[in-house]
């Protein structure tokens, strides 16, 4: 079974890509009291690989952005203590991004910390989230402001959920493992070029895709799990590409806003002369592969800079942009959010998308 | 200025006996964008203090424990949020122990940890809690159930608030005192028994006095800042203690149910035969100092064992309880709860307290 270990600052966990999730199951209710929070849409279509009885409690979560908040939390932690949790109990967190976060919150404040285990069922948090121990939490119309970093004690990843996950979910999880190829470099990228057409497709394939993806966020995790500098590469594509996701009105799957945002950072890195056009329509070309079967459109584009004032990266009228000088060579830097850049994104639009 | 250095496992922290706070306070001021989060009545007290329009933002709390909860804290996230907080702003709290809990816990979850200042304003804030970095936050009927471990970057004692401080405070202060010089050993035992009547009356001696317990604090937690095993002990007299509090519907302060508490885990060591009865009346001739003022009647001891059974320390009908083998050797044994501990408890109080 191919592993890989992390050494976070908190403790080392390791990711197991694992064959018998069945097998597995049965071996981890044997060791632990397992309190199971798992996403709706999982229960219903793999509900056989449980054995429910044996555990402590179950809870099956719809993971809506409006349940991702604090109420939601504290009313998951009253169902637990109704439960009899204990200290020396596990939770057993299983679905995407959003079920991790409700679930790594939870077991972090939770007796001031328990164990939890994460088995990832979307190929974002399969091949991206799962590594890296954040959560974020919403506090009444702000996202994400508060959460914790608390890794699982083991991670399961397990290929067969990819078979029945939506398409929009699936780009999600390619936005983000281009990302991680970008900002590598060339080795990663050739690799991710060649063979991204086969994932989901190709199961060789595909676990080697995620197997990759998760080196690189874990030798970027590892060298700064706390966000204090590097990590903060790994939000290349995410502002421009939030915007997009707001002025849109989340139309677009997140992966496509990202996609599109990397476009946009490096068309903004072209225009400031750090990007040479051959690198930026050579990841061009990756990246409208996936984009192309999106109807996009941006016209009101004092719109679309309000979205990008709003974001919470931006401070008085600058943000800390992640521009790419090649692929493997991202970086943030200050950029005015003024009338250039709007001509800049107004540009790329006109060229690339409209 | 005395200082005491705590070798936190999350980072090293001073505790700062200020002389002149006001000028501390504008010199914070100046270095840091502060959100104070302040006690209702320390702020009726001490307004003057504070040159309010130069701060962040300004929470008055009224710290009843019925507001020590998850809702009030994600209510006074949204707060600091609408004040524009930052991740580089500082929480600044000046309150007793239930203030420091909300304030640590916020800082705790905030943008995943910010930095915040505590001055402790009650003689339990100031003598015991601030050093630990523990916070514990209600959820429903559930009592401390959630929390964290943050410690804060500085703490500033400043003695005259306790100028202010109510009777029952004063005492509350006085039982965990009284608790860190029986874990420690005679020779704080007999500091402590010498002193402890001039506390909050001679400067030199309150100082002396809150130095000293701070000294025994640090020990215990830099040895287990998270609980694991020794830093158990610092539950002495709390189990029997509770279940008294609750017994009486909280009409005796918390510091005379720690100190009664010990009192009954001493005894029910003499009856175990652990401790020596010449050991067991040195101790309860200090602590009768302090508990014989208040009116305390047991008379329901079923009522009473239905308390204790549900501590959380007890499982089934086992309680690892905090005995003692003398002044400094404080033991945690697996006890259980059964008719010979009620009639150890029985004894006790007709002999003693009734």
């Amino acid at each position: 079974m191919k592993q890989i270990s992390i050494q976070s600052q908190i403790f080392e966990y390791p990711v197991i890509f694992e064959k018998d999730l069945s097998a597995r199951l049965k071996e981890l209710n044997k060791k632990n009291k397992l309190h199971i929070l798992i996403d709706k849409s999982v229960w219903i279509f793999y509900k056989e690989l449980f054995d429910i009885n044996k555990y402590a409690s179950l809870k099956v979560f719809d993971p809506v952005e409006d349940k991702k908040n604090i109420s939601e939390i504290a009313s998951y932690i009253e169902f637990l203590l109704n439960h009899k949790i204990h200290k020396d109990h596990k939770l057993l967190v299983i679905g995407g991004g959003l079920v991790q976060d409700i679930g790594s919150f939870t077991a972090h404040i939770l007796f001031r910390g328990i164990d939890w285990i994460f088995i990832p069922t979307t190929l974002l948090a399969m091949a991206d989230s799962c590594v890296g121990s954040k959560s974020g939490i919403n506090v009444g119309k702000y996202k994400n402001q508060i959460g914790s970093f608390h890794p699982p004690v083991k991670i399961f990843i397990y290929l067969p959920f990819l078979d029945t996950l939506p398409q929009a979910e699936m780009i999600n999880g390619v936005g983000e493992i281009i990302k991680h190829a970008l900002i590598k470099g060339s080795e990663a990228f050739n690799f991710f070029n060649k063979n991204i057409d086969h994932l989901g497709k190709d199961k060789k394939i595909t676990e080697e895709i995620i197997y990759k993806s998760l080196l690189i966020k874990k030798e970027i995790v590892e060298e700064d799990e706390f966000e204090k500098n590097i990590r903060k590469v790994l939000n290349y594509g995410h502002t421009f590409g939030h915007a997009l996701e707001g002025y849109t009105r989340h139309k677009i799957p997140h992966g496509i806003g990202v996609l599109i945002g990397m476009d946009i950072a490096n068309y903004i890195s072209v225009k400031k002369e750090i990007l040479s056009l051959v690198d930026f329509t050579k990841i061009h070309d990756l990246i409208i592969r996936y984009t192309k079967s999106y109807e996009v459109e941006l016209k009101d584009y004092d719109n679309y800079m309000d979205f990008l004032l709003h974001d919470k990266k931006v401070i008085g009228n600058e943000v800390y942009a992640i521009l790419s000088k090649g692929i493997g060579k991202i970086e943030i830097m200050k950029t005015k959010v003024d009338f250039q850049l709007k001509n800049y994104i107004k540009e790329y639009f006109i060229k690339f998308v409209n």
